[in-house]
């Protein structure tokens, strides 16, 4: 009969990680005390700011366990903390992981989502340092607190984006939307773990390297990342700095599995590439001059598409999309909100 | 009507929780990005490690809604976090919160959550830097993550312990097992908010100053809180340490009002005092010769009373209880275990 946690316990659970993470982890340089006491400790590096980010995904919500598998949301909560410190420049450095698990959660599953966190880890030499563990009968979630590390020149801000800025963005975003959306639709006892927009949904790729290349060129001016949606996160950058954007749709990268879902699912691919969507993309404003630049930047690191989609302009907070018609609109910078009412429905 | 989440949307309860932060927070040295970006930022200070915990609280399993105030269940989920920083050494520096809320919390509960973080906060000029929202429909949750800092000489384990110390605890273990009980007692209209006990309970006052004032005096060895009970974590120090102990039950500080509440509960009290128990008190071991040390470094900031209650011996994770009749028990350090099954019982 498979171990379910009520069968080992808090502390056994913890021993059962410990040795996990000895055999499939790395030792991050500067970590001095990892898991076993009151706290982790680690010693930073002169000359380097800490970036510090938490994220938090519950089951259902955030992830629909039917058709993922537990190694992958833990490849997805790792993923869309190690974004928020690529968003920055910066580089993972260590991870706080706080699981809220039901006693009947099998201790296989759990050791799965552990893979998933360190498959993520790994590469970057970064590593789970402490966390937490409390049984939560009615709601399984997975809390990160990740630390990463920067040079303070190197620090990228939404807040930093200048009027007469090219706007980038890396990737396809709203894959993960139509992906989210195909998972919705499914059939009872449809499997579509293998469908590439189901797996941008699934396992975001964050684009940290490409994040850290691009502050190491020292040409953008403001980034940020797509995790409440283009739009949503476009207007967090204009409303930080103090700027305006226009969009020219006929620019939007949208890939051909989204083309070809966005007719499935009745939907206009532009929609889902503007809306909330669980893509983790870079958006990156730089002076016209130093687009070229940051593309050399990126392609020295990666293969991630970069694809100029507007520019950012001096209306403040307002942004314009210019149709292929010719025609031009006002849109409203509306993302991913847990909380809001939304014709009368919670989203 | 009051105001519900709903009504003001994730990015509404954002700004609004970063406008209190300004009106009632502090500014902690060295933090050079707040709320507001994809991660939050700061340069840690040189010549120091820094120290990273957290802790969770479930609305109903760690607290009970109907008998705790919004800003107490804000003070107790910090406290805990700056106990756990405390009993290494170390100080509080800034924190992250990550909120799992329903769609009709009320906003009002909400920031008077933050009221309660800033009051535990503030004393030690440490502050919330970021954090994040989910919404969470069928479980209320508040994940903590504190980051503090300790000179690296001064860092206090619980591996440390040597045989032939001495134990010392603060305060008086087991009041908020008592609070807890009289709680689960308590008849549908009974307000008992006020009653020590509970007090004890809902808002458990972390030992950080007494357990940097010790760490300063570089005369103990092992220092641990008691988040798991007395005995369990007593337990965590001998297997780390690969020692045993010895308890001498007559030496037990039990309060007044611990006393009174086991007669009420039909408790013994010295049962109460080892068992899991929601105080956060700290269990210091260090040589017999040094005991006035400890105590002098503890008088020094704190009226905190220390009792010392036994010895560290040799007889690796054995721990005996000798009883006032002179008999002995060999006992099992079993604390507070979230998952496992006792007597087939979800505890």
């Amino acid at each position: 009969m498979s171990e379910i946690l009520a069968d080992i316990g808090e502390f056994g659970l913890i021993q059962r990680i410990q040795e996990l993470l000895q055999e499939i982890g790395v030792h991050t340089p500067g970590v001095t005390l990892e898991i076993g006491d009151d706290a982790a400790s680690f010693k930073p590096r002169p000359g380097y700011e800490l970036l510090i980010t938490c994220d938090c995904l519950i089951e259902g919500r955030h992830y629909l366990p039917r058709h993922i598998a537990p190694m992958d949301v833990g490849r997805r909560a790792m993923a869309v903390n190690i974004s928020d410190i690529g968003a920055m420049g910066g580089h993972p450095l260590c991870a706080l992981v706080s699981l809220g698990l039901k006693s009947e959660t099998l201790v296989v599953d759990v050791e799965n989502m552990y893979r998933g966190f360190a498959e993520e880890l790994n590469p970057f030499g970064a590593s789970i340092i402490g966390g937490n563990f409390t049984k939560s009968e009615n709601t399984v979630f997975i809390d990160i607190t990740l630390i990463g590390e920067v040079r303070k020149k190197n620090i990228m801000l939404r807040s930093a984006a200048q009027a007469g800025d090219a706007i980038l963005v890396t990737g396809y975003p709203g894959q993960a939307a139509a992906g989210l959306k195909l998972l919705q639709n499914a059939k009872a006892n449809e499997n579509l773990r293998a469908h590439p927009l189901v797996q941008a949904y699934n396992v975001p790729t964050h684009r940290a390297r490409e994040g850290q290349a691009i502050a190491r060129s020292s040409k953008a001016n403001a980034m940020i990342d797509t995790s409440d949606g283009f739009l949503a996160d476009l207007g967090h950058i204009c409303q930080e700095s103090n700027v305006g954007a226009l969009l020219i749709q006929e620019k939007f990268p949208i890939s051909d599995e989204l083309k070809k879902a966005a007719v499935q699912l009745g939907m206009d691919p532009c929609q889902l590439f503007l809306q909330e969507s669980d893509d983790y993309e870079l958006i990156i404003t730089c002076s016209p001059e130093y687009v070229s630049f940051v593309r050399s930047a990126v392609e020295a690191v990666s293969k991630t598409p970069i694809t100029e989609v507007g520019k950012i302009t001096a209306a403040v907070k307002e942004i314009q999309l210019n149709l292929p018609d010719g025609t031009k609109h006002q849109i409203s910078p509306l993302g991913w909100d847990h909380f809001k009412l939304k014709g009368g429905e919670n989203v």
